[in-house]
Order: structure tokens, then C-alpha cells, then sequence
């Protein structure tokens, strides 16, 4: 363990982190392989600066394996499949599992019939969207894969929770360059920011939420007892309907509020997703398509500057050159976080594991 | 010509108004089939209330079939095909007969293999993107239609247009309900709410637009003399820039400030679009799936209302219901837009045919 000038910060090599996260959804309940997609998701995020995403749920995602929530040794199962078409009951399998195979099965379908679509049904939260639609970016495909999730923001013109912030992700390969990838929510704000604001003792700006009656509201006080908005208004909340539609609609799984999150320890979630796989090579060279990838980032990149900006970025860039830099210095976790390791460690007999 | 109370409000048949925009379109040179299609999906904007789309922009894309910009006697060819891909060169035809023809080739793709991707290059701006989902959900099957669009928004950390506003398109079926229906562009606001927001002498959010400098800006002035921004900030930037990639790069089409826009008379479009069709039956029942959609829909009107509003709408409600009234009533187009299209008539001399 190296401890860097801040007490509350420790610093831990990234693989030995993923082992131990591994052993601890092996004694979970997880088969070997299972448990190393479901950790190396985990280690991922926090490596792309998503630490939101990264180890810190481990404990939470447990806690759903030990509750039964989530079946431990599940199978996905693919109960349909028409050639481009399949579809995966997930058996309630973590959702990593299941959209990993997801993944897989559409790369698959792409390589043969030049698409492919999975729909999984019976799923759970995936943890990243875009740790699966880079699997078909790294495999000369276009990934897209969306996830319904349970009520965080109210339908447009509503002011309680119905609509889910169903994240998307698109994901294109770009040559020598780092893949080109969307991975986003549809919420307005995340509510940390509501909670800072209120600390600072700020007003948010109109259009983040609603107060406790459904009225627009600049208090972050009043905020937090009513709702968070969609992004973009009306917008966002068309996306996140029509996401719903994809992934539990279409797919057979739960939707609207019959889907429950990941901070429920003890209810199965029910989420459904949709993984598409569009393989580059059915519409045109690989290596044409990688050269028009390159010219469209490069014109992007060359634009004047905004104020306050010392650079341009194209999607994806930022956590491609926060995992480089990561994978070399090794992940900067904070107490808390690793505290919960440790208990977990405990609870799990493998405090030796423990990578600190 | 039936005259409202107000002087500058004209009611019109919209079939009447259709078979005079085809007539307008053949005498510029379109094929009958191609004229039908061109004008059907102008009024059908008008009919949705989405006037901007409407047949106020005829002149326009006559404007660009005389200048020969847009090829008007060209047929869009299939030049790939390899079952459920397919590639479509326009060969620079109005962008509405080849999203027509993309619309066709997918739906046709879905119903042999579960699903089908039909790319676009050398088209030009295709009006509404919902006009050809909507195909798709009418052969019971989920339609995805993204272009691309000339420059009208910077990067996200630029200052200057290098993105178009790239609009996208999602639509199913809804059993006895109307279609659900998402068709959105991917900026934050249009440019006329600024210009009125000017008239008002009213600052504009943050969020709106850059000045000329680059810096955020709530005064609409510093605002028009600047760039408009992406919706939802960097999200909307990123989701702008990934249609291009599905749009312009993977399609074989131009892309970035190679595209040109509707306004320009005399420079070819360049643009492309991907059509993707998803057939429902290859997923599950479709009355199971329209039984679902029913169930969905509900739970979303049925939550508590927020402030100011009377009822919650699904994606695509509100332009069904416009459409039913107004088949009845007939559409009520402003004096300038009548007068344009007099002088059209005028110029195309088919004066007597303008139902008016």
C-alpha cells in the first residue's frame, strides 16, 4: 500500500484490486469467470474516473448476491434466436453477466449477418453501459446498448418519480486513436451536485428539479425534497421513455416502475437491455472508416476555444487518458471506500486479499 | 379558401395543399412518385404542428432542385447489400426520397431477419425524421433514423460551429394508441427563442448560448452574435457527434463542415442517414408488446401532475392528436407563407392549383 500525502487518500495497483474483487464475488456465489467480468466492470470505472461506478458499489452489489436478489449462479440463457436476432433471460444473473453475453452474442451476429441485436430480459444493474459497447468497438463493430432503471424522475408536466435514468451508450472504434464512446444518463444533474450546492449555500439553476408540489424551484433545500429533472426538459425525458420502450418494453423484461435499483438489497431488478452490434465492415473498409473517424475527431479538435477551455475533447477521450495514466500510477481510492473493503474483506475471510 | 377571423390566418385543405406541393415538385423536375413523397411528408409536418417543417419550406427545396444542388430526376441506389445491411447511394436526390427508400429497404430487411440497417450517403436534408420511423412502426416494427447536419453548434470547449444540430429519430407502435414517437435535434434551444427573448428585452438561461468570445452569455444580443450550444451540455455535444459518426462517417457520406445545409441553394447537401428497423415479432408477440406499451403509457399519465400543467403526454401524443384536428379542420398557414407559395405557383404557373 502506498499512501499519498493526504491521509484520507490510498493508492492500490488496479489488477491486484480486480483480483480481490473477483475472490470476493467468488465467495459471493459467482462462478471463476463470472466473478472476473463482474470485478474487472467494477476496477474499470474507477480507472476511467468514474468512481461513482467503480468499487465503491461492491459492497452494495453483495449485498444483493447474499440477499438472493440477485442469483449468484444463474446462467444467462439465450430462449430465442432467429440468427441476427437473440434473446437472453437473464435468470436474474447479475447484469454484468448477463449483458456481457449480450455483448457477445451481438458481436457474434454482426460478424455474420452484419447486425445483430440482443434483447436481455430479467437483468439487473450493469454497472457501465460503456464497458459492453466497447467490447463491439474492439471487435471492428458500433456497439449501442440502453438499460431501463428504476424511478428517478418524474414524466414531463409530472412531479413524482416514474421514469427511470436509463443510460445509453454508443461505442465506435477510431483507428490508432482511443474508441469514440457516448456512455450518459438521462437526468438533468446528479443529485451529489444538489447536495454541494446546499452546502455552499448556492441556488441551482432552473430546469435541475422540482420542489415537494411539482413547481420549478432554485433551492437546493427544496430540491432535494422534490424531484430531479430529465436533461434537456421534455427532451431527456422522451429519451429516457423511448430507452424504457428498448430495453424493458421490447426485450420482455420489467418497465416503468416495476424495475428496482441497486441500493434495494433485497428486491430482484428486473431491468431489461438492448446490446446492438453494427459491424463496420458491412457498410465500408475498416480502415476507411478509420481514417473518416480520424479526420471527424481532428476537425473537432481543431475548433477556436471557448473561454475557460484549454482543449477539446472528443467522447471517450477523457476516460481513455484517465485509464492510461491510472493503469500506470494505480487507483486513488478514498477512507470510506476502503473501509467498506475492508469490512467486506472480513465478512468474506480474506483480509489477506486485500490489495493495502 | 376559407378565411379565419384574423386577416393574416389562411385555412387550407392538407390533401389539396399536398397534391399542389407535388405538383410544384414534378414541374421541378421530380419523378410523380418522388413528388408524392416530398410533399406528403411537408404537409404531414404542418399537420404534426411542427410549421417549421412545414410547407413554408418549399420554396426552399425548389430553390435547391433548380440550382441542381439536389439531383431532382436521380434515384437512390442500392450499391451493397448484403442481407440485413444494406447501402443506399442518393446520388445527391432530395434527402426525403432517399430516407423514404432507407425507410422501405430496412422495414423489408426486419421482416427477413429480425432486423435491418439501411446507410445513406450523398443524400440531403430529409425534413422530419419521424416521417420515416413512423413507416417502420406502421409494419410493425421499431424504426432509428439519425442524419447529419452542417454546422450550426461548437464543440463542447470551442467557440465555434463544427457540429451540426444531427437529429435523431426513435418510433414504435403502441397497439390502439398512437405510435410512440421521439424526433428530437440535438441543440438547446432553436434560434428563434433567442430572437424573441430580444424582442422581450428578457435575459436567455445560462446554457443557451456563447458569445462572440466564446464566454456564456444571458443577454440575447451577445447571445445572436455568438453560438448557440448543444442540449444538456455535454451530453447533447456528445450525442450530436455520435449521429455524425453513425450519419456521415459510417454511411460513406460527408460529414462534419462538409455537409451543407437546406438554406444554401446551390451546394449539395453531402448528407448521410442510417435507418435501422427492429421487427417486434422477432422479439416477442406484437400483442404482447402492444399490451405492454398500453401498460407503460398508462403509468405515465397517471402520475401527480407538476405546476402549470393539466395532463401528461407520451413521446409523439401531442403531433397524433395536432394531426387528427387538423386533417379536419385544415391547416392554418401564416400570410407570408401563403404568399410564398403563390409566388411559387406563379413562377411554376400553376396558380389555379393552389388550393387557396
Amino acid at each position: 500500500m502506498t499512501t499519498t500525502e493526504t491521509a484520507t487518500l490510498h493508492t492500490i495497483d488496479a489488477a491486484a484490486l480486480s483480483r480481490f474483487a473477483a475472490l470476493v464475488y467468488e465467495r459471493a456465489g459467482l462462478r471463476h469467470e463470472d466473478a472476473a467480468i463482474a470485478a474487472d466492470s467494477l476496477v474499470q470505472a474507477d480507472l476511467w474516473g468514474h468512481q461513482t461506478h467503480g468499487v465503491m458499489r461492491l459492497p452494495w452489489y453483495v449485498a444483493r448476491l447474499r440477499s438472493g436478489a440477485v442469483a449468484a449462479a444463474a446462467s444467462p440463457q439465450i430462449i430465442s434466436d432467429i440468427g441476427a436476432v437473440a434473446v437472453i433471460d437473464g435468470h436474474h444473473a447479475m447484469g454484468q453477466v448477463s449483458a456481457a453475453a449480450a455483448a457477445s452474442a451481438a458481436i457474434k451476429r454482426a460478424k455474420t449477418h452484419g447486425l445483430g441485436a440482443v434483447a436481455v430480459r430479467n437483468s439487473n444493474h450493469f454497472g457501465t453501459a460503456m464497458y459492453f459497447t466497447l467490447m463491439a468497438a474492439r471487435e471492428g463493430c458500433i456497439g449501442f446498448l440502453s438499460t431501463n432503471a428504476s424511478p428517478a424522475m418524474p414524466p414531463w408536466g409530472g412531479r413524482a418519480k416514474a421514469v427511470g435514468t436509463n443510460p445509453w451508450s454508443w461505442a465506435a472504434p477510431a483507428g490508432a486513436a482511443d474508441p469514440m464512446v457516448l456512455d450518459i444518463a438521462n437526468t438533468s444533474v446528479a443529485r451529489g451536485k444538489i447536495y454541494l450546492a446546499r452546502q455552499k449555500g448556492q441556488p441551482i439553476p432552473l430546469g435541475w428539479a422540482l420542489d415537494s408540489n411539482g413547481a420549478p424551484t432554485t433551492d437546493p433545500v427544496a430540491a432535494l425534497g422534490g424531484v430531479t429533472l430529465p436533461m434537456a426538459g421534455h427532451k431527456g425525458y422522451g429519451i429516457a421513455v423511448m430507452m424504457d420502450m428498448l430495453s424493458g418494453v421490447l426485450t420482455g423484461s420489467n418497465f416503468g416502475s416495476a424495475v428496482n435499483g441497486p441500493y434495494q438489497a433485497d428486491k430482484p431488478g428486473g431491468a431489461g437491455h438492448l446490446m446492438l452490434a453494427l459491424n463496420i465492415a458491412a457498410f465500408q473498409p475498416e480502415n476507411a472508416f478509420a481514417e473518416r473517424m480520424g479526420a471527424l475527431i481532428a476537425e473537432l479538435k481543431a475548433a477556436p476555444l471557448a473561454e475557460g477551455f484549454e482543449e477539446i475533447l472528443y467522447p471517450g477521450e477523457i476516460e481513455a487518458r484517465c485509464d492510461r495514466r491510472l493503469r500506470g500510477e494505480g487507483l486513488t481510492l478514498p477512507d470510506d471506500t476502503i473501509g467498506d473493503l475492508h469490512k467486506l474483506a472480513v465478512e468474506m475471510d480474506c483480509v489477506g486479499d486485500l490489495p493495502i
